[in-house]
């Protein structure tokens, strides 16, 4: 690996935010799929979490720009086993979800480790997601369309939570821990 | 037409701005096409503008979520004369772009009158385009990946924008014309 490759990757795992992730569920477009692990790469996310509607869990490289090599995903078997993973690891768990009851995706602390569950394109998150988070979190709307793109939706969360983040200064101190960080080293340099 | 649909559009024209859009130049995936012009509809933007690069300039309405109804697209034969239009308007012209010279995309001032440029989805905005515009704008990113996907891109910078345009009380007092409303809401009465 040339010295180059290797500074920038370990600059990208400095910044890693183990306390931050995403969970699909039952995402299932390809793009969508690339998009979201895109940017969650972007936003420095290390593990993000996916409940597969069918048997095909593999994420297609397609338009993920090579973000799949960077982001680990946690398969799960049901919603409830995955938030059950993620509360365990003392998580706030929020859905983005079209309901009266969701708070405006601003008015949140990102702060707190946090997860963010995604919903399926057509039918959104399962009531069973809704249920078992903590809270349904809404990006506001002035138009006519009903919801956004599930992608766009995840990128202007994890986005939220990237400013708050900087400023509160989680961007500055590394969080992975050195074993881990040998691992992915080791990974990206033998692709 | 129904009471309520009736109201729901003019509801949704009351919040229109008619001085921040988009100029797509060459942006030619449809997926990705649907969701810059949802996340539109979704801001309250009332037109934008785009460069093709085939002839086929129709935008699909496979994953708009019915948001091409409801915002109206101008067509341009070249991005000099797209930026000359929007030039003319007295628009900033801000072009998406990951340049060294790119200021952070929330580093701008929104509630002037505002066009976006954003690129197509491989080679990004052609010299011309970066070249007529007034500034470059970038989202910053601490991953290995190189850039957002073209319609994420577009949905941050414009929920920046919406976000500065709200605390202005720019969605407050209407901007399109009266005319405009009635031609809008025999279309939609109509379909
Ligand atoms: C296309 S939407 C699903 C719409 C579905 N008909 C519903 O009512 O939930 C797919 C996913 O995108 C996200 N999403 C889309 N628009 C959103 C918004 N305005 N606020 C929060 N999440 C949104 C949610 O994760 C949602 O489950
Ligand atoms: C996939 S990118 C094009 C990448 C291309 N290789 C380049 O260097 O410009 C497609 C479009 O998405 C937008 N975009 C993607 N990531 C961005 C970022 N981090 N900041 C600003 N714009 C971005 C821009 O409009 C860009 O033209």
């Amino acid at each position: 690996m040339s010295p180059e490759r290797y500074a920038r990757i370990r600059t990208m795992l400095r910044m890693r935010q183990t306390d931050l992730t995403v969970c699909m569920e039952q995402v299932h477009k390809p793009h969508n799929l690339s998009a979201v692990i895109r940017s969650c790469d972007a936003v420095g996310i290390h593990r993000i979490h996916a409940v597969w509607e069918e048997q095909d869990r593999r994420v297609r490289a397609g338009t993920s720009g090579g973000s799949h090599h960077w982001v680990e995903v946690n398969s799960h078997d049901d919603i409830g086993q995955a938030i059950g993973h993620l509360k365990a690891q003392n998580m706030q768990v929020l859905v983005t979800n079209l309901s009266d009851s969701a708070v405006d995706f601003r008015d949140v602390d990102y702060t707190r480790p946090t997860a963010i569950i995604l919903g399926q394109e057509k039918y959104g998150a399962t009531d069973q997601a809704i249920a078992l988070a903590d809270q349904d979190i809404v990006i506001p709307m002035v138009g006519m369309v009903q919801s956004l793109n599930v992608s766009v939706a995840a990128a202007l969360v994890l986005y939220e939570a990237q400013r708050q983040r900087q400023i509160a200064g989680l961007y500055d101190t590394q969080q992975l821990s050195e074993e881990e960080c040998q691992r992915i080293l080791f990974k990206g340099g033998h692709p």
